[in-house]
């Protein structure tokens, strides 16, 4: 069933501007359908009563959203070559992630200046919350503005748990590692992967430094399985 | 270092055609570089010795490869719409994958014909060629012929233990279901998922219909997080 990330605060809801035409141009629906509401980890199903400019739902019922994980991860991707980081966003919403900041490391070879990093944050969120929407996810993925990640290992200090993954070996995961619950944060390097001193660094805030077995994984590919891993010892999955 | 699936029985090796082309042209290696041949499990480090139309390398030291996981898993993908099979291939190979199969069922909406299937097999098998040569794999992950989801069901009757995952739900994964070792076949929809008579179909054929949790994946990342889910069960990450 279609979601939006739309309040229904009253039994009768009217939507306006991009959600009532997406509704009535885009899926072409009618009156009799149903979607859902998502709102603050309710989610509202709702039978439409009139489609035009506007498009008015009736509300039959609401219920918890039980898609959203226990564990609030922030994944910490350095950016990759190309489109690959809209890939990784969208994946990463289905499989769970809470929030994914782009970073700047040392290797990173896609290095965007400001204006253009601006433009691309508004492209990012657009993906990830259709991959919301898609996925059935209780809340909106916000993807964060491009920090270094001198800023992103500060930031992680506030998380329960944080892992970094290295090429070249570390710690295998585990229900002792990975929390059930509170917060944890993921670092991903670029295509280089991550430079020995950021390693080291890493270390000394604390940071676990992790592996994901002996197959050499590509960037893009990386933070899905590291989700996979939250995601199964955190019995999310 | 560059791997290339290549035989390295004497302490000698010539290598030709392309891969003599790839090392030469391409990565334009010269002599003193190293390079890594894998035959049946085993990698050998070799220095070139030469460059030319053929490359000689000379053998350093041979070691088992370390990289294949305990379980064979047969990876039974419904065909998705556009290129993302090539993506799923890509990455299974990654992520431990030992064969891929293409599969027709009922909801898949591209079907290639006999003519169009064969062209896109030899492209399919370059790819996994390539992750394999990427990731470090100790064997070259062959794509099978595409079959119908029947025969699929059929095949994976050798196997110690198969999985259909159901965006309807079923059993959770745990070790219990995933051998530590032997072999073990995935099925994964299409985009428009399984129908429920093939379900009921699998079940009949003494499959266990699984669920990747509550969140909806798409066709193209459902393999790669049955995958993780696998190797993670069989102690394989």
């Amino acid at each position: 069933m279609p979601r939006f990330f739309e309040q229904a605060p009253t039994d009768i809801v009217t939507l306006m501007g991009e959600t009532a035409s997406h509704i009535s141009r885009s899926l072409r629906m009618r009156v009799g359908e149903h979607i859902t509401l998502c709102d603050n980890g309710v989610d509202t199903d709702c039978v439409i009563e009139s489609v035009g400019e506007e498009v008015v739902v009736r509300v039959l019922s609401r219920k918890p959203n039980e898609s959203e994980p226990t564990v609030k991860t922030t994944l910490y991707q350095c950016v990759p070559k190309g489109d690959k980081l809209e890939t990784v966003i969208q994946k990463a919403v289905e499989l769970g992630v809470d929030r994914v900041v782009p970073v700047l490391s040392k290797r990173c070879v896609s290095r965007p200046d400001e204006k253009s990093a601006k433009k691309k944050s508004v492209r990012y969120n657009k993906i990830a919350l259709e991959s919301c929407k898609q996925s059935g996810r209780g809340k909106v993925v916000e993807v964060g503005e491009m920090i270094t990640l001198d800023k992103a290992f500060e930031n992680s200090k506030n998380d329960d748990c944080a892992m970094l993954f290295y090429e070249c070996g570390g710690e295998k995961l585990s229900d002792k590692i990975v929390p059930q619950s509170g917060s944890c944060s993921l670092f991903i390097g670029p295509e280089g992967g991550f430079d020995e001193m950021e390693v080291e660094k890493a270390k000394a805030n604390g940071i676990h430094i992790c592996t994901l077995g002996p197959r050499i994984l590509r960037t893009e590919t990386a933070p899905l399985a590291a989700l996979c891993c939250v995601m199964i010892y955190s019995n999310n999955i």
